[in-house]
């Protein structure tokens, strides 16, 4: 006999109060890997996705009132790590041509975690049966694989290069 | 002036002391994952990336040497924290019908961090001139991405409906 009565539900609930805990630490750490980028297309990439984040933020508490639950976050060790990483190379390639690639870097490791979250979520959302909030976090996913995808751009049109 | 002579190569290097270090955590994370998953299916999908991930370690040395250095990893913040989150679940939902889908989600967070450092990895490589390494750090982000679809195979295909 299970005496572990968790379902699905209750890692739906989890794992909303970690994405959305990640979000409000992304939320902090762009404007500063904004202002630390070298080449202004970098800065915008992270300027536009500042902006995304606010409403990423908005339609994860549009999830939680879905279920019936008040916007909470949790910490989330694993955006902590990452975004320790990303403030390393901050610190350490200040002032070098590298830079930016490592920003890149770093932001790109930021949208993984975010698009493995994000997927998740978005499928036990179909399972539990809440297409309302399985169609808000598939927006989400979208967002954060351009995202990604602008950010390899950027990496192969120059910023690579430039730091070689 | 710039008095930070650091460049792609010494970012290129340190993100792969951070993968090598990474890949051994996640060497030694398989093992307890593999034995908690209640799924006959999950607990193969686990073993075979174990086998998966010696390859993976073997790949990484083959590139040290192409660069020059000895293997070395250097602690990855973001795998810890990405692995304590999947202990906290293998914890909180032992014995509960959602350890499985819980257990997917954690392996999936694991491959996108992997697929994010793997993907840097092989451009900077090419940037770099390394067409021997870059073809190496493909090799794995490619297995990477199979083992991340088989994962939300599994989870689509029951993992997900047993546990709500």
């Amino acid at each position: 006999m299970a005496t572990n009565e968790k379902t699905l539900n209750d890692l739906f609930h989890d794992a909303l109060k970690d994405i959305y805990y990640a979000e409000k630490q992304i939320l902090k750490a762009l404007p500063k890997m904004a202002k630390a980028a070298q080449a202004p297309e970098l800065t915008a990439a992270f300027q536009k996705h500042l902006t995304e984040t606010e409403g990423q933020i908005e339609r994860l508490e549009k999830v939680f009132e879905l279920i019936g639950k008040r916007p909470q976050g949790k910490p989330c060790e694993a955006i902590l790590g990452i975004l320790d990483e990303g403030k390393e190379i901050m610190e350490e390639f200040k002032g070098a041509v590298a830079l930016d690639a490592g920003l890149v870097a770093g932001a790109q490791a930021v949208e993984h975690y975010e698009m493995a979250r994000y997927g998740t979520l978005k499928t036990w959302a179909t399972t539990l049966g809440l297409p309302e909030a399985a169609k808000l976090l598939d927006q989400t996913l979208q967002e954060e694989t351009r995202t990604d995808q602008l950010l390899t751009q950027l990496g192969d049109r120059g910023l690579n290069k430039k730091a070689a």
